[in-house]
């Protein structure tokens, strides 16, 4: 095992994306500044750069995404690589063939990137350490752990409406707990010197340990988007509705639902963001989400450009 | 909800196509025309045309059609567009996201047309009415609704074979009730100016009051086909097969199977179409698929051309 | 039914790949030398040639195989080809649409090459003899009949790391009776004149006869691989392990899996090869597969170059 970040080479530049954790504000401003080019692609006639041309990007994904893989999928294809989709539950992982054997033949057939998404958490580093100095894994979410180009595209997100980050107030409200896009937006807001990061969410979901990941636990939404310039909203899975973390579903709604009335004790000119996919009426109401506050359109589009960028970063350098 | 026809724009242009029915013979004549010019790319060495370099056509297919999936993605790649296909089945939706919540996700993505097949009638035309300008909906099949690439293409090789279409008798043969093939060529025939248009078929499958939409009905196949130019032989979906609908296949078979002997009630010179997939011997007789008559082949060449020639078109034209 | 060889041409030219038994050693040749051109092309920054710009290529796996799919996609695409993976399961077929009218519709969509798999030994030849001249036909693997390109470059490895075949001792060993490795491979070793190919196994699964097709029979690992060149570990298929034919496959691999200490039986600069995916401690031991020995992830690499061979080679040449 390396004692280096796997995520950068003797340079200090970004191999692969694994995690927001352990990457500098400069490779996470780099990664923003470089999106924002990335952004006018994808509103153009012909929506295409030949960056990645005779590249072969494949996606992995170990547990299924079609959200996050068609993401990837249009922002390879824009850079024009050449993008492979492997239908990994039906293949050869499924015959008894180790994840690393998965990953050397695919290296044998000229892999440059894989973009990766697994259940288990830290399988990307595994194989980050693993493939030849010229490939570069993408992290698309492992376990709980990380969900590394979700909280780009929030940062990116965030900047574009709202400006410096080491000027806000950010609220996250939901099953922090579980979430890897929380603890991935996390590290990126402290990174980028976000002053006050607030948890938010009941002591099931948001455990008063999580403070000392450097935010402020509130088990009150009231208290919790009090002033914030801008709240994110997580995706309640369906798993959590009911049991031992949550009563129900309207229960959740009722003390941390987000609605237009509560949404007046945040800033008025605050945002809301939400990862999708929505359950309305569940961690927010339609109104909220249709209102002028959304954003979470906005978060889709920028998620193109984010994604363009990593691959294009990762790609330029060497291992 | 828009009084005005939600697939033309205010100068009367096609921006969407989700039915044959409201368009008139203008537009689908300039469709018949754009295709012709289309049939030959795909006989070309090379066969691509740029039109659509570097738009995104996302396959969205909540019913699952491998066979008319395919045909949109030849199409669309023969014009150079990017080609996404979405899984739906195992998407978002079901994770409980709404269909425009969906829709609004792709269009965030920079979707420039929606190929959509869908269970419910009228999918498209809500999906039509809620995206922007600068986005097209083309309808693959929506419920038991509409089918108008299917009409259009059928339409074309109509033309092909036998010319002006206001010279033929045609007649529609099978479950014309449940059939949204037969439904959009209905009110493609009408339109175009045929001036004999049979639906043939037993009591259960074709009652008497298709005739309100301009057509003959006829219950027994002889007078059914008497004389006809162009004889329309629709699938026999396994479903009605059995049960209250129909005894069996077999029966079905007796009355209304097309063999070569009873293609002699039609004129010499005949053509015999079907949609596909064929069920030999239930519908049709094998002897009349491999027959001279048959242009069910030809019917899937022309059927690139005309996706071609819709995709082209709409994507010329501001919403 | 033609008595002709149904892969060649009138001029002895290869227009499909259907097996490596019937071609003679010229056009095995001709394989591997246009093969050396292409390994290159998998290095370069742009992975592509133009040569199949504008072809669709059809992917037909009619039998799932995830990995063998993938690297006909990638070697399609490095030919700058469109390429279509069918989901036959989930098409038309299952709607009882029989294999030709299938591969009649597709030819309609002005298919170029079909790539196909397929459970029924002897699908593959149906195809070729039914298809237009000018559309070709590859075998991905037919039953327990043959697996051409397997053969191919696994002929391409042998030759690239030990040169001419006609001074090798090559081993066989496994389930050679089952394996459409096995036979595809026999067929090739002896065409290009290896003088010593030997298939190694119990009896249930080598059985005597099998000297029919010129190759010694060995029930004996020792004896089987006493001074090879070249070791072909096949894979044990799962469903072989218990039963009647396997006691188990502790057994199995006690008796004649590769390890280190066996290799040396070999010569000492031999090579072993193994299909995938690879059952580590089955049919082989995890340190012969990473130990200096193994060739695996060259065959895959070559296997690339060896599909853009065959599919470059078929497409030049006309039926």
């Amino acid at each position: 095992m390396n004692r280096r970040n796997p995520q950068l080479n003797a340079n200090g530049e970004l191999i692969h994306l694994l995690s927001t954790e352990g990457l500098g504000k400069d490779i996470l401003t780099q990664i923003l500044d470089t999106a924002t080019n990335f952004v006018s692609v994808s509103t153009r006639d012909v929506k295409k750069v030949p960056l990645l041309r005779g590249k072969s990007v494949f996606n992995l994904f170990f547990e299924n995404s079609t959200r996050t893989r068609t993401t990837f999928e249009i922002a390879a294809t824009r850079l024009s690589a050449d993008v492979l989709n492997l239908d990994i539950a039906r293949s050869s992982t499924s015959k008894g063939e180790s994840l690393l054997d998965t990953i050397d033949n695919l290296t044998a057939m000229s892999a440059d990137i894989f973009v990766m998404r697994h259940s288990q958490s830290g399988a990307p580093y595994l194989v980050a350490q693993h493939v030849p100095k010229h490939v570069h894994v993408v992290n698309a979410g492992d376990g709980r752990h990380a969900h590394p180009t979700q909280a780009l595209l929030d940062m990116y997100t965030v900047r574009h409406f709202k400006g410096d980050v080491s000027q806000l107030s950010v609220a996250i409200v939901g099953d922090v707990l579980h979430s890897r896009v929380a603890r991935s937006n996390i590290h990126a807001l402290t990174t980028l010197g976000c002053p006050d990061v607030r948890v938010v969410g009941p002591r099931t979901l948001v455990p008063s340990d999580m403070s000392s990941m450097g935010v402020r636990v509130c088990h009150d939404l009231q208290e919790g988007i009090a002033g914030a310039d801008v709240v994110i909203a997580l995706r309640l899975q369906n798993e959590r509705m009911s049991g031992a973390l949550l009563p129900s579903s309207q229960e959740y709604f009722k003390s941390f639902g987000l609605t237009t009335e509560r949404m007046r004790w945040a800033k008025p000119d605050a945002i809301v963001m939400h990862p999708g996919p929505i359950n309305r009426g569940v961690e927010i109401d339609s109104e909220v989400v249709d209102g002028p506050q959304a954003v979470i359109l906005s978060q889709v589009t920028f998620g193109i450009a984010v994604r363009m960028a990593v691959m294009a970063i990762v790609a330029s350098n060497e291992g």
